[in-house]
């Protein structure tokens, strides 16, 4: 079958539930929780400088200022998290907060935010990947969507076939990341100090503001972009959530670790954050959102040929020479830190998928954590959905992240909300003067965080809607329209199946009629024969259907011959189909004697290869399913395993 | 499911058996059968005087001897089939013949060249219906891909529904063009004889010889030019089996009444084709494979928006005028029998079908040829791969001819080579003087039609290999190892089934063990329980699988709480999943008692709509297909009809 095809593809597949079992220290923890949060580094000061430089370059000055309100943002997130993991150390995440909280529609909502939230990150990171590695690699510039494509199935075979290693593999180029980052940094204000610090590239290029903002940023217009490009900027925050989830993998004490971690994270963030617009300012570096038609050299536009490289890219250039060993690595180390970014999404989408579908949001065949199955489900969907995110929008950052942020913010917002109204709770029951003084003081944090996520959500429902946060919104709606619905079915079949409190136990039926389909007179159909009879039922029969006469004739000789002590009825088909006679033949059983039991047995062939599969059983499949709308019917499959179907056994017993 | 709204768009099947209960006529065989025939004679004479028309206008003049050599091969054709239909009056047509009298792999050659055959008859026919069409109705010019595409789907779902009439709907289109044409020659004739015939449209363009023909037809290309005239005017021939397939419908005497039958259709269609080449020539009718380089008007080519029409149009516009009532019941009937010609195709492929599957070469659920689903499938196969041809040929009759003919001609020949062998054997045992020397007759006619079809088919080989005819004999081959792969499978599985003939009836198991899968105490667990303890089992175990801490400890209360004598066990799930700790379990069994036999009861919802299969029962599937892999074990399921399963239950109820 299919999956042992994919078991040769995709290796001897491994129990992710170990994984989860070896408890992390915070200096291994950081780095496996903290890619996701640090590598929007690689793409946030960016997006502000490019949306700034709309209204010219005397716009762009005011990136500092855009880059603090995002740093402070970012650390107000922080504290409400801290509170958030002492919380609630189960590793629900935002969802538990909202579900326990604020109840299921809210817990939902935060749900598809979350779910399509996980499909930007892949399209996101993997694209902005793909852009640093054309900045190292300039002949495979224009290629970008190819190589996130090829890139996301790579990572999602990887994953299929399951990660051995455990954090230790991130460990090394996150640390590396944040080296070099935070060393440039410090290179780069030194050289800045001893006035060594040169121009970047695009330090010579001309900015062309937008119609309307050729006075640069004033009136409501500039207002509005400077909000804009603080919302833009707002995509630094992505992935701070990530560390609620991951509690329980945290040594103890869990939540003080995981609170510190976060600290950590918050402060390296910011660092690198404020290091990146500080060194970007002092290098001049210009970055546009259309080169050709916004820079001019000379009072001439550019080149055709011009590629715009993102801000670290060329800040390294600057401070580190270009085609430097230095700068490769902070290249390098940049594109390593958005595939392990996107590889978080990998192993967090499932989870949250399995607590989905525990919850009857999801099929329930999904809340299986440690099944490969379950897992592979969601390792696909998500690799399915961000590539077509990539394709569609062919690997653009800029407007990639238009989708991205609403949905973080949405979780933010909700789930500080959940906070406020926990401690809120937790008010009313505690007694303890210095624990209803540490409660106040994290309501207070959560109150804040709140003020500022709803405001921040305002801020980018506003200015992001129309350029593409209306496509992750009408997606979130969707997925909770769909979750919603496969949750109300759970909940109407549970009622549907209720057992009463007062019924007895079901009445037995008196007896047991068995009847056995046959069709030649083969081994199967002999094991089909045994087991029936050993099963001792009231009344034995077996039937065979006249499609051929010459074969009919075979398998009555046939019958006779062996002396079996077991009558064999041969069913007419005026019209040469074998359902419907079998069918009458049942319903007049069942009106003979309505309270006795229909055992039908069915040999079934258990095949090796998938094809196989097609040339049988498809004639009993049917019968199986239209026997089963008979009550008082029930189908027992007699297994016969063909030869090729060893081989399949084997497989699937090492599973 | 998808059953349903087919139902819905479909309507109600007709058992098609019916349809073949009913005894014909001749009068109303003739038209049933021979519409595929008489068809041909809308496109042959084209292909002669198109492929004459490479050599200039004075090659043409060669057309009625064309004509005339293609009229012989068609009535030794007709003359050899009427053998056929007396020595095999079973309606099974070559590849009955060919099975008997030469092997395996001749019959399995005919079969593939009749399917080959079948779908090219559907793809010829309306990509002329619909050239056709658009001579009637100019503007439709250029959408014959689109028309004929149209036409194979209408025709597909028309016999999906299956069609009540019998042959009388067929019998008066049909008698109407066979008089049309019959009648267009006649006044033709005397148009003629009175000096008052026209000439067609066409008339006044010069052709322009191909490169290497200046001289007209000389030397081998001129030779080799008419044979590929004379193969695809071979095209005529096809359709003359279909009688020979359906000898059973006659009445009686069956075999005396398709010979007479076969007699008429030779003669009419001789007659049609050569009164519409004679007509053709006498009203100068000019057609070319491409208007724009091998047409002169005037010594300038054509204006772009030239449409050029077939003979029989050109031929009754001539006679009737343009535009009369006259030339649009002829173009009209053509067409008509065109798309009757396709219908004979949509219903010999599934009987085909079936005949093979009942032979093993091809999936077995195939061989009921009165059930709907077996029906439906050869319908939709026979229709995708017309539509595949159509729409890969643009709809180019003259492109799909080029295939057309190999496989007709590969079944004329190896059928008159198997009657051949048929009458040797005849010949052998006949001892009477007067049948013996009948039997020498037909096998000298036999062995004439022999001649001349394997020449036939040297010829279409040689012209028409480069052309496109190694397409249709791709496809053969590709049907031929499919089909041999499908016989040689269950030839395997036969033999390894196979009941030794000394074995006494299997020992029976000593007993049976029941374990029931229980995930929620619902009614449908309640109900497998009951069932359970009816068939009165040696031991009774019910498991369930501990996934979710809660669930299990409220399943656990649930079964203590209803007083269950059935000792419940929890299975533990270190990694979360269900189907190791069952496999496991069922295998603990197994060693401990390797000769009993074990039965697991699988409660199983029976759903009603398409979706809520993918939300129900995809664990126990996967159970069942693992348990399956054991030896000595056998799965019941116990079905829960759901409410919403009533309605699709009345709908099965009703097919």
């Amino acid at each position: 079958m299919l999956t042992i095809l994919k078991r040769i593809v995709v290796g001897r597949p491994f129990r992710n539930e170990r994984l989860s079992h070896t408890l992390l220290p915070k200096r291994i923890a950081l780095p496996v929780f903290a890619s996701d949060a640090l590598s929007s580094v690689a793409y946030a000061p960016d997006e502000i400088l490019l949306t700034l430089a709309l209204a010219g370059v005397s716009a762009v000055a005011f990136s500092p200022m855009v880059g603090l309100a995002v740093m402070v943002v970012l650390l107000t997130v922080v504290a409400s998290y801290r509170q958030n993991v002492h919380a609630y150390p189960s590793g629900g995440g935002d969802y538990e907060i909202a579900n326990v909280n604020l109840g299921k529609y809210a817990g939902l909502t935060v749900a598809s935010a979350l779910l399509v939230d996980y499909v930007l990150t892949v399209a996101v990171s993997m694209s902005s990947a793909a852009t640093y590695l054309t900045t190292a690699v300039p002949a495979l510039h224009g290629q970008q969507a190819l190589i996130a494509t090829i890139g996301v199935i790579i990572l999602a075979l990887v994953n299929l076939r399951g990660v051995k290693e455990a954090g230790s593999v991130f460990a090394v180029p996150t640390y590396i990341f944040m080296a070099s980052i935070l060393g440039m940094t410090l290179v780069g204000v030194i050289q800045a100090i001893t006035g060594q610090l040169g121009e970047a590239p695009s330090a010579q290029f001309t900015i062309v503001p937008e119609e309307g903002f050729d006075e640069g940023l004033v009136g409501i217009a500039g207002a509005f972009l400077l909000l804009r490009a603080f919302s833009s900027g707002a995509a630094a925050l992505t992935g701070i959530e990530a560390i609620s989830n991951g509690v329980p993998t945290f040594r103890k004490p869990k939540s003080k670790n995981a609170a510190t971690t976060l600290l950590l994270l918050g402060v390296i963030a910011s660092s690198m954050l404020a290091g990146i617009i500080f060194l970007a300012n002092a290098t001049k570096v210009h970055i546009v959102l259309d080169p050709a038609t916004e820079f001019l050299l000379d009072g001439m536009p550019l080149p055709e040929d011009y590629i715009q490289s993102p801000a670290i890219s060329q800040i390294a250039q600057t401070i580190f020479g270009p085609g430097s060993i230095l700068f490769f690595i902070v290249v390098a180390a940049t594109g390593t830190i958005l595939v392990f970014a996107s590889n978080t999404a990998f192993n967090g989408f499932p989870v949250l998928g399995s607590i989905l579908a525990q919850d009857g949001y999801l099929p329930r065949q999904l809340r299986t954590r440690g099944d490969r199955l379950a897992f592979s489900n969601g390792v696909l969907a998500l690799a399915a959905g961000a590539l077509v995110l990539i394709i569609a929008f062919n690997a653009d950052v800029t407007k990639l992240i238009q989708l991205y942020i609403v949905g973080v913010f949405i979780s933010f917002t909700i789930s500080q909300l959940g906070m406020i109204r926990h401690w809120g709770r937790e008010l009313k029951l505690a007694r303890d003067k210095t624990v209803r003084r540490r409660m106040l003081r994290s309501r207070t944090i959560n109150m804040v965080g709140f003020g500022m996520t709803a405001l921040v959500l305002m801020i980018v429902l506003i200015t992001k809607f129309e350029q593409g946060a209306w496509i992750a919104l009408l997606a979130m709606f969707v997925l909770f329209l769909i979750m919603w619905s496969i949750r109300a079915h759970y909940d109407n079949v549970a009622k549907e199946l209720a057992v009463d409190e007062d019924a007895s136990p079901r009445a037995l039926p008196s007896r047991v009629h068995a009847v056995i389909l046959v069709s030649h007179v083969r081994k199967p159909v002999l094991r089909a024969l045994a087991y029936a009879r050993a099963s001792r039922p009231s009344r034995l029969d077996a039937i065979t259907v006249d499609i051929n006469t010459e074969e009919t004739e075979h398998t009555v000789r046939d019958w006779e011959k062996l002396d079996i002590p077991v009558p064999l009825t041969v069913l007419a088909s005026p019209y040469r189909e074998t359902v419907t006679p079998i069918m009458e033949y049942v319903k007049n059983m069942r009106r003979d004697s309505p309270r006795d039991l229909i055992v039908v047995y069915i040999p079934e062939y258990v095949v090796g290869k998938w094809w196989e599969q097609l040339v049988h059983n498809q004639t009993a499949l049917r019968i199986k399913t239209r026997l089963h709308f008979e009550s008082g019917v029930m189908v027992a499959s007699v297994p016969w395993q063909l030869k090729s179907s060893e081989e399949a056994k084997a497989l699937q017993d090492t599973q």
